[in-house]
């Protein structure tokens, strides 16, 4: 019986694993190296957990199902409410600040489509404990430097930063009654078009001008001179010391200021941003800022947090678009096999057990002694880059030796076991 | 919000996570040096998948949902099913043997208890495509491997070989009518007591006897005495050979030939086995055998196989018992702070980011420039083994430099940036 599998779900066969492993230990050697230590939740949790702050998209986009106690629960469409749930569960006990990161897979009821899927994988590093604006710039750098690792440069990336907070008192002053609307048009600004936008705009405020040269502007220097001339009272220096904090990481380069970065309303609180391909060909690719009351909402007590998620599709395929990711290879260092006799090979085998055993001291053996014809499995070792072929034949195995042919040097030595 | 976790699920804080990647490691890395590839399936697949040939047990304690298009889902209780789909799907393109691993999280609706979960996860094992025994003797030779590396040796496990071709011929021969009754019941026999395995015997058989001294058995030599002596006419060379396979292997010591092993039987073909603690106080801790009819079963050609399962639950209560886990440990190689001024610190934090960065280029860095008090930072440092405490005040920040306390050897030396 022939079953398809899940449509938005994938087959991980291993070139399609060896991908993904390539992204996965990108992200965690980065986050190690800034002391981020590796945690995970479970799969499924009460689906409660998402209906309290992710918003109304998440909630209606999850896989839910009842259990055999009737509790419902669902397999989780993000990991940031399992974080916050297991943070204010062991509160008192966690050493402050919290480095944590995880590479949940998750699951998401959307449209397959290019970069979207029902499955994904996405890394979640999360900072709390900390107020200081050094903390959002220690997460915004983990990010660019995981783009580094992976290959990109400046020419590729750059993240778009903005200060939820600024914006808010900004636009406030603008003459903007109920900055939730304005902040919902702002997010969609690029899918939709510049007439559209305006339209929508001119519904909310009159001050459609200033608004429209304010979301424009794409540095700090601008912004300043800008809140000078409009006559805004308004405090920019967390947003100046972030970029200066990023400037001592070596990261000036990769960042830019932008006031159209908004992000998932309800949820952050100040500093929100995203990393963006250059030529802005695919959605974000990694997205966060801090949020300083999820904890709390979670029945544990205040605790400020900074953070971000980077899924594994986008970035995939971005990856490819650059000719980053690496070729599939086949990991061995030796290929073991046997020259068959006519008649019973069995001696055969056992000896290259043995010498296989003896290689796998050094190294990492595939052990193939069917009786296929030695040419075939030079081929194959040729065309996957296998480095030694090994060789035991009737008079090898007398002499307790096995030949080993490496593969580039087109060299053979006798060696004995 | 108080939201209290799914039973039977973990909550992987680093600690714990530090404990199952311990784990997930090591079987990663015998696997890689045996030369199986890492492949995955999805989480959710059809749940006719796992009604097909998985028994009756699993179907009931599948995580079951409709999905959105009235699909009848479920989160895998098992990867097995799902490979044989994925191998059945490309069967003409892939290379054979197919040797591959795998390291799915399952759930499956248990009473929850020790050495017992709703969520784990389980290591697969399996090679495609060959019939030959040694496949058999590499798969068991891989288990025992994976023991080793865990720090286990011939005192605490053993691994226990079938053969369920060989056992249904000797037992028909013994007159058993039906062998399927009888499986079942040798299944059970270390669960009920002697009394009761002899009354549930009766009813299957009136040769007794020699069916019970069958089952004592525990070594080929007397099982080749038991048939001769009982005049049944049975080839035991493949079993014998699998053992000669795994003494090529270095492995007699920990294998043992055990005719109670008798495994899943809707599933398994011929060698059967099992990974046991000595003093069998668990539950096995992995289990496998040879499958020569699955992928045919799931719309491809007939191909064999042979793999086994291990669980994290189980192992890893078995390492704590033998002290075998290793210690929770912050993995920081240096740990970054500074001396706070009373007035602001900004300039100092800047500092330390250019120093913990070019740090990075050596280490694993935690930064921490909260005003924590000096000896809290180095008592922390201290508790958590870090090797290395930078401390930068206000007078290495003129000189452009920075401590380093060496925590094991106390010594302290400053370095210029």
């Amino acid at each position: 019986m022939k079953i398809e599998p899940v449509k938005g779900t994938r087959d991980f066969y291993p070139e399609l694993m060896q991908e993904i492993k390539t992204i996965f230990n990108s992200w965690s050697s980065i986050c190690k190296k800034y002391g981020y230590e590796e945690m995970d939740g479970p799969l499924l949790e009460p689906v409660q957990l998402w209906q309290l702050k992710s918003g109304t998209e998440i909630p209606e986009q999850m896989y839910t199902l009842t259990d055999k106690s009737k509790r419902k629960l669902a397999i989780r469409p993000e990991l940031t409410p399992t974080l916050a749930r297991m943070v204010a569960e062991k509160q008192k006990s966690l050493t402050k600040p919290i480095k944590w990161f995880s590479i949940p897979r998750c699951y998401r009821y959307e449209q397959p489509q290019s970069g979207r899927l029902r499955e994904f994988f996405q890394l979640n590093v999360d900072c709390l404990g900390n107020d200081d604006t050094y903390s959002d710039a220690e997460v915004i750098a983990i990010s660019i430097d995981i783009m580094l690792k992976l290959g990109f440069t400046n020419k590729d990336f750059y993240v778009r930063i903005s200060d939820r907070t600024l914006l808010n008192i900004i636009l406030e002053q603008l003459g903007v009654k109920d900055t939730k609307d304005i902040f919902r048009l702002i997010d969609k600004k690029l899918k939709i078009t510049q007439k559209e936008f305006d339209t929508e705009l001119k519904k909310l405020t009159k001050k459609t001008k200033p608004i429209k040269e304010f979301l424009e502007l794409d540095n700090i220097k601008s912004l300043k001179k800008f809140v000078k001339e409009n006559k805004i009272s308004v405090d920019s220096s967390d947003l100046e010391q972030l970029f200066k904090y990023l400037d001592n990481y070596g990261y000036k380069k990769y960042i830019k200021f932008d006031p159209t970065i908004t992000r998932g309303f309800d949820y952050y609180t100040k500093t929100v941003f995203e990393v963006f391909d250059k030529s802005l060909k695919y959605r974000a690719i990694a997205g966060g800022g801090r949020y300083d009351n999820l904890v709390e909402d979670f029945g544990g007590e205040k605790i400020s947090g900074v953070g971000f998620g980077m899924g594994d599709v986008v970035l995939s395929l971005f990856m490819k678009d650059k000719k980053l990711m690496p070729e599939y290879k086949r990991d061995y260092d030796y290929y073991v096999t046997i020259i068959p006799e006519k008649d019973d090979n069995t001696k055969l085998k056992e000896f290259a057990i043995k010498v296989a055993q003896k290689l796998r001291e050094k190294g990492k053996v595939f052990l193939e002694l069917n009786t296929r014809k030695l040419n075939k499995a030079l081929a194959f070792a040729s065309r996957n880059s296998i480095p030694n072929v090994v060789i035991i034949g009737k008079t090898e195995m007398q002499n307790n030796s096995f030949i080993v042919k490496e593969m580039q040097k087109k060299k053979e030595k006798t060696i004995k076991l």
